[in-house]
């Protein structure tokens, strides 16, 4: 039964019978937040034992003689950095752990850019009308970083290979583009891996900025969900290759693999932005948390340690994932009302509805108690021109929840697509 | 004996006996840091049961129902910003906490400043020939801060009472100076608190700049070393009554309660920073760090566990002190070669060479192996124009050690004092 096919009275039927679904399920008064990516209780239980994995008992000396109860070590345990280095691959030399939040690296860092600017360039907070390109859809709080500091956000449509780098490449020839946001694995919302074209071609970009720098952020490096993952290709070496290292960004964090907010951050990058950066972080704090890395350390012990862990979540959070997929082929496969990534990993199913449907369907969910990732959110300003994008967060409620919640978004979707039709 | 007053031969006849001991010392090779204010192994245990005190039976939900396992929360825990209001005088309602290091939330302040502006004025990043006032000898670590952001660093000489006030309210006469840095209790490194005189006079600034800005960094607040400490006057309350709140931010951690490095940071402010504040938070991060909060609660549970924890340190600290003072007056008294501070609490003591020998005392002693801070350190651009300041950090080493180390500063200090006036 496709909607768009339907004669005008068949489509009022169908719109009655969706109103009625609506309104019983809005009796049953459900209360849901899935407008973030945030880990489910049970996954959060699976970091239990790093809670007390630094106790009394402890060996608190690192392999460089440093005492992680106390002040020092700027660039965190040799360890951990070797982790890191694994889970992104780059080089561990070229590792810097910080504090909980990988995007308070990221914001410290375009904030950098912003009062001391790249590459001997003039700090990009006295250079006028600067433009960062954001792939979309894409991650709300890395546009809104870029917001804040007063970039003009050029969308960059995503392709099922990652960013359009036709448009990419022709973008950068403006001096005032300063960078690009990516998310290259399992991306933020749509679920695409970056192509190895793709990763090619961002090594070799020839920006005309010299300050022009890729914001890498591997978030989901390590969270695959199926047993034939994405393989993203390795843009540190391919930069290494082109001599374009210092070009790049990269981040990632345990935020997902141990406690989201209470995890270890890392970035990456080449040695001339390495010094740039530890020069800012001597000056900036006198060290990161030292024992929450040996928490993680003595918890995971080594990249085995947290492929262990990653399996465990994926024990957990792949069901969810089948749930809502399934949801969406049973009701509405074949209706013409919608179109879904089908991910092998991440957090998130990305839904296209019917153009200028996305912010009712929001709505329809809220209004019935379930909460969605506003409308809009994964493109510049919060302003999707085609009103169509929404993303599907399916990591936190139980699968019972997510039954119920998807089946009313199934609902929410026919019903504005009905809208819609009936209305143009 | 005083070193003055001796007469050429008698000084050589000094100077001979000072360099036989000091080479004597050399023989010891001793090997000891004491050139930052770190607590030592025994003050580190006092916190071990934090480590445990979150653990699998742990309520994780606080008392605004946040799941503290999980992203959320940027004020951070309400029962700790109430314990930190209490520490800093300020209403709990304006206490944001941070991640583990307050000067890095000084670092952002300053850096918004930077990029985003107070009061509505023009980014500072944007204003030509910004400076910043330096009370000296001061702290090290915050001139950098300004330094870094390219500030320039006007020093203001400390008195016996804070700040020189008179200098200061002339200073800020001057709308290119944008801010000051205070530690008003047991001030690094003079020990200094500053006089209710000086607190008044702060609030009742009246500065050219609508975006100058007091950086009030109770560091010590809760640190005292005797059953008579320093009362601080209440700047918070001071500058409420004056209507001037919005021209301080006020901060302050437990990285010298609990775990240095592992600690929590603070800061508060007027309502209308406060805005400007969580409204780049929102951006620059997901939130806190809400386990190491709920570690921080549970353990310390309310001011009172902050006073209890603080008479622990006392009983560790105040005899280090002592071995300092007693060593100080038993070998230097009288001879003109040094005035030093008995501060009531903190973290340091500090010495005043002859002018022209700290940097001589320094090297002297690293050559016979005791690290002090560099000469210098405690003055904007690490010049103290008299070359006279030490800071002397007693609470790292052990009593024995630190005996030690004093007796070799002592002989350091005459001896270098001998040279000079040979030399004159």
């Amino acid at each position: 039964m496709d909607f768009t096919k339907l004669s005008k009275e068949n489509l009022e039927r169908e719109k009655k019978k969706l109103e009625e679904e609506y309104r019983s399920f809005q009796s049953k008064k459900l209360n849901l937040n899935m407008a973030r990516g945030k880990p489910s209780p049970e996954q959060l239980k699976l970091s239990y034992p790093m809670l007390t994995a630094v106790n009394p008992e402890s060996n608190f000396i690192s392999s460089t003689g440093a005492d992680c109860r106390n002040y020092g070590m700027p660039d965190g345990l040799p360890e951990l950095r070797r982790i890191f280095a694994q889970m992104m691959g780059v080089d561990a030399d070229n590792v810097v752990i910080g504090g909980n939040s990988s995007l308070n690296m990221m914001f410290d860092t375009v904030s950098c850019g912003m009062t001391h600017g790249f590459s001997g360039c003039e700090p990009w907070g006295c250079q006028k009308g600067r433009k960062f390109l954001c792939p979309s859809p894409g991650y709300d709080r890395h546009f809104r970083v870029t917001e804040y500091f007063g970039f003009q956000l050029v969308t960059i449509p995503m392709t099922p290979e990652g960013p359009d780098m036709d448009k990419v490449e022709e973008a950068v020839k403006d001096p005032s583009v300063k960078g690009i946001w990516c998310v290259p694995k399992y991306q933020n919302p749509t679920g695409i891996t970056f192509s190895d074209e793709t990763v090619r071609r961002l090594a070799h970009l020839k920006p005309a900025a010299k300050d022009f720098r890729i914001f890498w952020d591997n978030a989901y490096c390590v969270h695959d969900l199926t047993d034939t993952p994405d393989c993203l290709a390795n843009l540190w070496e391919e930069c290494k290759k082109a001599g374009t290292l210092e070009s790049v960004f990269f981040f990632a964090s345990t935020s997902k693999i141990t406690f989201p907010g209470a995890g270890i951050s890392a970035m990456a990058c080449g040695d001339e932005n390495l010094k740039e950066i530890r020069g800012r972080y001597a000056v900036q704090t006198i060290g990161p948390d030292k024992l929450n890395q040996l928490r993680h350390l003595y918890f995971l012990k080594n990249f085995d340690g947290v492929k262990a862990q990653m399996a465990k979540h994926r024990a957990l959070i792949a069901p969810k994932f089948q749930i809502v997929e399934l949801k969406l082929e049973k009701e509405l496969a074949g209706k013409n009302v919608a179109k879904w990534s089908n991910p092998k990993g991440g957090y998130f199913i990305s839904v296209d509805v019917l153009p200028g449907c996305a912010k009712r369907v929001v709505k329809l969910c809220a209004d019935a108690g379930v909460k969605l990732t506003a409308a809009g959110a994964t493109f510049p300003y919060g302003k999707d021109p085609d009103d169509s994008n929404i993303r599907v967060a399916p990591t936190y409620p139980s699968p019972e929840e997510l039954e119920q919640a998807m089946e009313l978004f199934c609902i929410a979707v026919q019903l504005a697509a009905a809208e819609k039709l009936l209305a143009s």
